[in-house]
């Protein structure tokens, strides 16, 4: 399999797709469709709505059913990464190597498009009940997932105990909790949606469940051990942010070898959980292979 | 109909499931849940749930089967406000006669709180598909109607809209244009989701859009006039605080004497919309009532 050309074609699928919910110069309030376009069309590397489309295909699926939804959680993941910038979050400057968006729009802009964005998330998803072979029921049971993984209960949760933890001595227990909910749980959710969206069985849905939080504890491990190596190169923000934030990562608590030994494990237990999926979970194998490869480049 | 015990009563039903949505100390992290319910379970007027409520029943429907949509409206209701109050936005101290949420569990957890009650607002809409009664096709084209409302061609729309015309001369174009969005949206909204959930037939959706359309943008017209009046009383927050800002207000560009007619004229085409629903519709009948009898208290 070309990996390469399959995941430029993906990516290339969910630009067009975002591109097209944001038309330049559409509607008014122009400055707020163009703050929101600043943070979304920014040349992400998409691995959210590539592991939902990658997810869909494992089991049989077409990339166009979960498109909507992998844009939707592209869409959060956005929001996220703009309200997290900001001077009362993590005060950062550089996201991606371009100036976070409350530096290029100001302050009240980036939160209101924050807001924008997770909004219209949802009425993407909502909107999906016309696409073809998917039936409301299955729509709105994804939409419960996503919001779930989101909200209180999820991101915004493990954000919020992210922020409580600073200052303190971080532990094990604490920096999971954080992780499974700030970064692992829309990981998941991008997995699981893509299963659902394309009738993954039962038994074939729990792999994938279990694939896609080992997967997103992986992702966060690296993470970790990128931002304590300072590397900006590699996260596209300024190195070391972590560490002079004080934050509770693994980094932190385990040191920088042993997290690295704990994210190659994870990678192992993902790939465990697919093996009986043959030719088709190819890409989601890929992708935690490119999720490790962050740290040995 | 004795409007004080139904609405008494219809108050009293989203109150304790609003509560329920949110037990005190059940989830972790507990401040997030805190602050979230500090903002929403603060003895609101519940406006936009009750015309929900409302709406549902003036086309024969039941109270409960609008309720989870009644709640979620006035979770992002919330949400919004919470945001409008930050520094960076209006910069508030008080809302509805108590400290901002950011003044008390400060910036970073008032942004997230608003964010957590947006999210949590569209996880409540899609478990609603447990309602009895109501087909996944309805609850998502509800959620539809919502999202369109608060978001970028909504309410953060005409936000925006209502920032960018600070310092501004204001003229009623612009002036319609936030509005609408601003404040109008999601009160119209309320009124349409109530109705769609009951089955309402094209023709009565049609009456209650309209009348939901000029409820909402007289509800605003009169927030102006009472603002201009500096009233705190009555706005549960620092009066002028519009003229302060230079707001974009229609007693900005009417004048406060012909602001207020514009509302009482409003109102009149509001009851006009409605005549023909007989006696159900009594509460939304009283609702207009109350909403310019703030203007004469």
């Amino acid at each position: 399999m070309n990996f390469r050309a399959y995941f430029d074609r993906r990516v290339r699928m969910i630009d067009e797709a975002l591109e097209s919910y944001f038309p330049e110069e559409r509607h008014q309030p122009y400055s707020l469709f163009r703050s929101m376009r600043y943070s979304l069309l920014n040349g992400g590397k998409r691995i959210r709505p590539l592991l939902a489309i990658a997810s869909a295909e494992a089991v049989g699926g077409r990339a166009e059913a979960a498109l909507p939804f992998a844009c939707a959680i592209e869409l959060i993941h956005t929001y996220s990464l703009i309200h997290d910038d900001l001077p009362a979050m993590d005060n950062d400057r550089l996201r991606r190597g371009k100036p976070t968006n409350h530096l290029v729009f100001g302050e009240a802009q980036a939160i209101l498009a924050g807001d924008a964005l997770l909004t219209e998330a949802f009425r993407l998803m909502s909107q999906a009940r016309k696409v073809r072979g998917i039936t409301p029921k299955r729509v709105l049971m994804v939409i419960n997932v996503i919001a779930e993984a989101a909200g209180a209960y999820g991101m915004v949760g493990g954000q919020v105990a992210d922020m409580e933890a600073e200052g303190q001595t971080p532990n094990l227990p604490m920096v999971e909790f954080i992780h499974v909910r700030k970064t692992g749980a829309l990981i998941l959710a991008a997995v699981r949606s893509g299963a659902m969206l394309a009738g993954a069985r039962p038994s074939a849905l729990r792999c994938l469940s279990r694939y896609g939080e080992y997967l997103g504890l992986a992702f966060q491990v690296v993470d970790d051990v990128l931002d304590a190596q300072g590397a900006v190169e590699q996260t596209g923000k300024e190195g070391g942010g972590d560490v002079r934030n004080r934050k509770a990562t693994y980094a932190a608590v385990l040191g920088p070898a042993v997290a690295k030994q704990r994210a190659l494990a994870l990678a192992e237990d993902a790939l465990e959980q697919i093996k009986g999926f043959g030719k088709r979970a190819e890409p989601l194998r890929e992708i935690v292979r490119s999720v490790i490869g962050r740290m040995e480049a």
